[in-house]
């Protein structure tokens, strides 16, 4: 005996991403803006009358990676619980990634789902983790090991709140958009080639051709099996770095110009990419500061660090590289020798 | 600036509920058997020689509700890591609804959500937790107040497994069957009155019908808006009674019969279910042994804790009344002196 369970399509969860100053944002009956303490002093007097609320709650939790964890998670759900926040509630992420990703976790879990929008406030999680629905909170085994996929109803970015990003972060950010670019649109990058950040116009304009260049992607993958992975330029190579220094010495995004510049110099090895190219990646992206080198004290070591990533899930390492600029190739086609030569390259900065 | 985010719709999350004797369940790589000490001593015996996985874990939790809490959660997450469960691994469910809660939101959750398949042991967990991709745990604020919809692959419903359950249990899973058939199909009452589910022909033909009839409804409403709500008939009074008894004295089922009773009385005096229909009804349920009174000692107080149930969204109570035997009316239309006099009737039993 055998009962099919048809399922409905989910509904409707696409949603908008606002590029603007905000005007008005409805929120219906009750919500709660999630913040840390820096933003909620820097930004809540801007946002509040922007923001309408029968009821309205404010829940700071502490700022860091650090803290993106349980403990925090619990500490905001007891919020909610305390408040009676109902399914109908929205809850509002109003900060960096680190708040983007516990809010949106605390939404998808809190009596089995309910409404969230986004308000990010640096640059990275503007244009990283506005797309993609993307959750979760860190625990001892490792990073957002704990999660779940859950769309935000809306998400505004507003370039208001850069004026106050402090530069190095600023730059960090700007390392996605160059990322970007160089996985999949040569125009862009030749655009940033020649039009700075710094410029409000600009920086809303590049903002929105990373989101699209992301949101194609997520579109076709969105669960994570094929394409998504070309997202991961830079980053097998970044989050060994991170690990390496402790998550201190480096920003994300400043790992990812390092990483970004290895994976490079791997595929200018395997003919992928030309001198000149990954010349003129590195420069772009040490004109805005970025790092652009780490001293590898052991390729051996470090190599062997690709392993423990999570997202290695068999004996093979893939990695995202450039084929020009504008196109990427998957491929676990690399011998373990390309890339300790590689590595040996970075021993001295 | 404005960009829209479309969402490719989740793929296929429809699966099938196998009723019959287990043959071979083919698990892939790596997989999970979460289940009781009880259980597992019991029925892994019979389980084990059926499923094909290349590394196979069993992960025994403490049973019953009072344990269906964070602490047991992270205690499997924690062995998940430790037996470094990846993206492609299965978790295995195999238990009663309180397994099946709490192995599925593990799933949902564990690395952004992981495949889990469900082998409930329990009639209750077979007829009622198979459809409507329903986890979570509870936390000192309720019960079910943290968790996320999340479909199995597949249910294998085994009829097997009812030969050691308790009698009491196996009437309580009766009571669900019961509700269905009243709610929803007229004919399968019918049945129900002429054909006992002691027999395993009967017990597979009621599961089937009973799995049938919620899928069709969940399939409606998938994340709980409207009709979904008709599967609380009997709940709104089952919850207080099992409130004031501490979960203790009844078992779900148990107080759920005990609550579709009190509805009937209610559907009675409002004209939506005639004297005849209702005596019927409470004669099914005791035929199974099922209780069908329970002493109020303050109608008063009864009544005011329909007010702390979650599912209270405004300060009127839904209630689910039969109308006549086979159909139902949701409505809201009940006044509080009509509800107090049920109640009353209920002083003695």
């Amino acid at each position: 005996m055998r009962v099919h369970i048809e399922l409905k399509k989910e509904e409707d969860r696409s949603y908008d991403i606002v590029i603007d100053s905000i005007e008005d944002i409805e929120l219906g009956t009750k919500a709660v803006i999630v913040t840390n303490p820096k933003i909620a002093g820097l930004h809540l007097g801007y946002l509040l009358p922007r923001l309408r609320a029968r009821e309205l709650y404010i829940v700071t939790l502490p700022d860091g990676e650090d803290y993106k964890n349980e403990e925090s998670l619990n500490y905001l759900l007891d919020r909610l619980f305390d408040h009676k926040i109902d399914r109908k509630s929205t809850l509002v992420a109003f900060g960096g990634g680190v708040i983007g990703d516990m809010t949106g976790f605390a939404a998808a879990i809190y009596q089995r789902g309910i409404d969230f929008i986004q308000i990010p406030t640096t640059l990275l999680s503007q244009v990283d983790a506005s797309v993609g629905g993307k959750t979760g909170i860190n625990n001892r085994f490792g990073k957002n090991l704990i999660g779940a996929f859950w769309q935000p109803r809306a998400v505004y970015i507003d370039p208001y709140f850069l004026t106050t990003l402090p530069k190095r972060e600023f730059a960090a950010g700007v390392a996605e958009i160059i990322k970007m670019a160089v996985v999949f649109d040569r125009e862009f990058f030749e655009w940033l080639k020649h039009n700075r950040l710094d410029d409000e116009a600009n920086i809303k304009e590049a903002i929105k051709r990373s989101v699209e260049l992301k949101a194609a992607v997520v579109a076709k993958d969105e669960r994570e099996g094929g394409v998504r992975a070309s997202l991961n330029y830079g980053h097998t190579f970044a989050h060994v770095i991170e690990n390496e220094t402790g998550y201190k010495r480096f920003l994300h995004g400043e790992a990812v110009a390092i990483g970004m510049v290895m994976a490079n110099r791997l595929a200018v090895k395997k003919g992928l990419l030309s001198q000149e190219e990954a010349k003129e990646i590195e420069e772009l992206l040490a004109s805005y500061g970025l790092p652009t080198c780490y001293e590898v004290s052991d390729a051996q070591s470090f190599y062997e660090q690709f392993y423990l990533d999570k997202k290695t899930q068999s004996s093979k390492i893939k990695f995202v590289l450039p084929k020009g600029i504008g196109d990427f190739l998957i491929t676990d086609q690399v011998e373990r020798d390309e890339v300790l030569d590689v590595l040996r390259e970075f021993e001295r900065c």
